[in-house]
């Protein structure tokens, strides 16, 4: 999971020098995330900010998704995982209780939360981080969580105020670390926690 | 803050003099804050990091608490405004509804938002940021909205949850401006938000 984000794709023959394109794309990338936002940023740009063939980006790249992924070190791409994430869930009351666990197993551990941490402080810290940010967040978690539910016109909003709590709850307990929350039992947090996340998803 | 507030040691009572000491002390609270954290700082400490009396730093300001939220340009100190906030609410449903109503009307004015999300950008910026909001909100805010509920062992626990869940809903909307929540209409997410705060508050 960790190769395939974090690593140009396998099982393509890489030219010669390929590390240093690698490098060289992951560069660009992130430049052009961070000046361009999610939204502007394009494959094509980034290949011609990095000075390489758009051809090559789409070679190492299965779109700007993945390349996101990749260039801000996300230890997991949400376009492959959240679909296992949810897999056979029984209904709401499901989807709810293993978005909760999953965002907990990211977050415990300091080396997954690390790189979720470098974005919630790019999106925090200015106005271009939280452009960076704001269309992944909508595109690549939010609308994939949001599909898992029911049909409904406001589907996408109750998983906002779902991800709102969530996000909010691993800011205040592992980043701030205010008490009791931080020391609190991870169980009991997320016995607590499903009430209001089942509440946005059924009802 | 006054002429009248220069030592009168020093028996020159101009405004401009007083204006310079109670600069030179809210620069000096910004540095111990950042460097000890709310918790480590005293107002001893700060005074010699001033190089003013202790006694000065007392006149000025009334205790740490209000000390702190003067050097971070607050736009009001929870001592005072949470009280009148909470007055006379019939019970736990009222309580809930007044916290979020009162954060939502902060957040939603860009002049009162910026201290509030520069305090955000320290916390998760830096443990150091972490540290100097860390008991601050657990005793400012966190304890004082706690004994508006009636006496529980895990009422702090509550309240914590609760703040996590509206501080989620504000950096989602104000901050990194996701969409659907950051055009949704403020009285709709209040709704949808309230059923999950009183659940925290009742029970």
């Amino acid at each position: 999971m960790t190769a395939s984000a974090e690593s140009p794709r396998r099982g393509r023959g890489r030219p010669a020098g390929g590390g240093d394109r690698a490098a060289q794309i992951l560069d660009a990338a992130r430049r052009e995330f961070a000046e361009q936002g999610y939204d502007g940023a394009s494959l094509r740009g980034i290949a011609r900010a990095a000075g390489v063939d758009p051809a090559l980006v789409h070679h190492y790249y299965d779109g700007k998704e993945a390349l996101f992924v990749a260039a801000m070190q996300l230890p997991f791409n949400p376009a492959e995982v959240l679909p296992r994430v949810f897999a056979d869930a029984g209904g709401p009351d499901e989807i709810a209780e293993r978005m909760v666990r999953f965002v907990l197993s990211i977050w415990r551990d300091a080396d997954t939360r690390a790189p979720f941490l470098a974005l919630l402080r790019s999106a925090t810290g200015s106005e271009t981080g939280a452009a960076m940010m704001r269309s992944f967040v909508a595109h690549a978690l939010i609308a994939r969580v949001a599909e898992q539910l029911p049909p409904a016109p406001d589907r996408e909003l109750r998983v906002n105020l779902a991800a709102a709590h969530i996000i909010g709850v691993m800011l205040m307990r592992y980043v701030v670390r205010v008490e009791p929350i931080a020391s609190a039992d991870e169980e009991d947090v997320i016995q607590r926690l499903l009430p209001a996340i089942r509440g946005y998803f059924c009802d």
